[in-house]
C-alpha cells in the first residue's frame, strides 16, 4: 500500500467564499503516482467545509444565501459559542451543513468523477491563513 | 491491496425518489472478493445523494417534506443558479444536506452495519440517466 | 494492508447529547499498530451521528437548539414515520444534518488533525444502548 500526503493552504481575504480546489487535488494525485485508491480531502479547520458539487457561480451565491438565513451571522450575541470571545459560530453550523471532507475514488490514476463533480473549499470565516489535508492511499 | 469498480445506473421517472441500494452494493462486494477493507458509495451527478438510515416509507415521506420546506423547488426565478436554464438549483441545496457519499466497513466479506443501516440513493432532479460509483479498496 | 476493527458502547441517559470520543479512537489506532492509512468512524445507529467540530460546550448548546430549530421533537404526530410507533422522526432528520461518519486520515500512527478538530458522537434518541464503529486500514 502506498499512500501520500500533502497540505493545501488558503488565505480568504473576506469571511465567506467558495474556491474550485479541483486542479490541486489532481496534481496531488499525480504527484502521488496511486492509480488505484481513495483520496480523502478534508478542511483541517471547523469552521470550513470540503464537499462536491458545481462550480458554478450562481449556485455559490444560492448557496451562501440560503446558509445565511438557515444559520445567520448576526446577531452574534445569538450564539452561546460567541461568549467564548469567537464570532463565528454560524460558521461552525454552516461547515456542518456543507460538510467536512470528501472521498473519491482513483481509477486509472485519475479522480472517478461524474460529469460535473468539482471538489470546492468552503470558507465561513476567512482572514486568516487555514489547511486542507489531502491524503491518498492505495496502489 | 485489492480494488473493484461498478457503476449503478437509475433512471427515476419523477423528480424526487428514495432508492434503497443495498443489494446491489452487496453483490458489488461479493463479486469483489474483498474480505477486509472499506467500500465507497457516492452519487456521480450533483443533485443526487447516497446516504445511510432507515429504509422506511413514512421517514422517506419526512425527509421529502422537510426538505421541501427547507429549500423550496418553487418559485424557480428565487435562485440564480437557475438562470442558466437550470429549474435545479433547489436539487444541489438538497443534495448537500443529505450528503453526497458514505464510506462503509467491509468486516469478514460483509457490509459492517448496524441493525437499521441501509444505503440509499436519494435523487432530487429525475426523468434522466444518473449514476453511483461503487469503489472497494482492501484485502 | 493492516485492518482493525472495534465497537465503541455508550448508553446516554437522556435523549440528546454530544460526547468527545476522540480518546477513544485514539486509543484504538495505538493498539491497530496502523502508520498510515484511514479510520473510520462511523454511528452503527441511525439516529446518532458521528462528525468533526470543536469540543466546546456553548458551540454543542448552540448545535441543540438550532437541530432543534430546524427539526423540532413535538408535536410527534407532525412526522409520518412516528406512525409506526416511534417518537425519533425527529433524531433520523438531526442525524442527516450532522451526519453519519467521518474519515479521518492516519499520519505517522496519529490521527492527522487541524489545531481544534475533535471527534464527537452526537445522540439524538438515547436512554438505550448504541455503538459507534471504528475501523481502520493501512500499513
Amino acid at each position: 500500500m502506498k499512500s501520500y500526503r500533502k497540505e493545501l493552504w488558503f488565505k480568504i481575504p473576506g469571511r465567506r467564499a467558495f474556491v474550485n480546489i479541483t486542479p490541486d487535488v489532481e496534481a496531488c494525485l499525480a504527484e502521488s503516482g496511486i492509480a488505484e485508491g481513495l483520496v480523502l480531502v478534508n478542511a483541517m479547520h471547523i469552521t470550513a467545509s470540503v464537499f462536491i458539487n458545481d462550480d458554478e457561480r450562481g449556485l455559490h451565491h444560492d448557496y451562501e444565501v440560503w446558509l445565511e438565513g438557515l444559520a445567520p451571522h448576526a446577531p452574534v450575541s445569538h450564539y452561546r459559542h460567541n461568549r467564548t470571545g469567537e464570532d463565528n459560530a454560524d460558521a461552525h453550523i454552516k461547515r456542518q451543513v456543507m460538510g467536512r471532507e470528501v472521498v473519491v475514488a482513483i481509477t486509472g490514476g485519475k479522480l472517478d468523477f461524474g460529469p460535473w463533480e468539482q471538489i470546492i473549499y468552503g470558507e465561513f470565516d476567512g482572514g486568516r491563513k487555514k489547511r486542507v489535508l489531502v491524503k491518498i492511499i492505495g496502489a
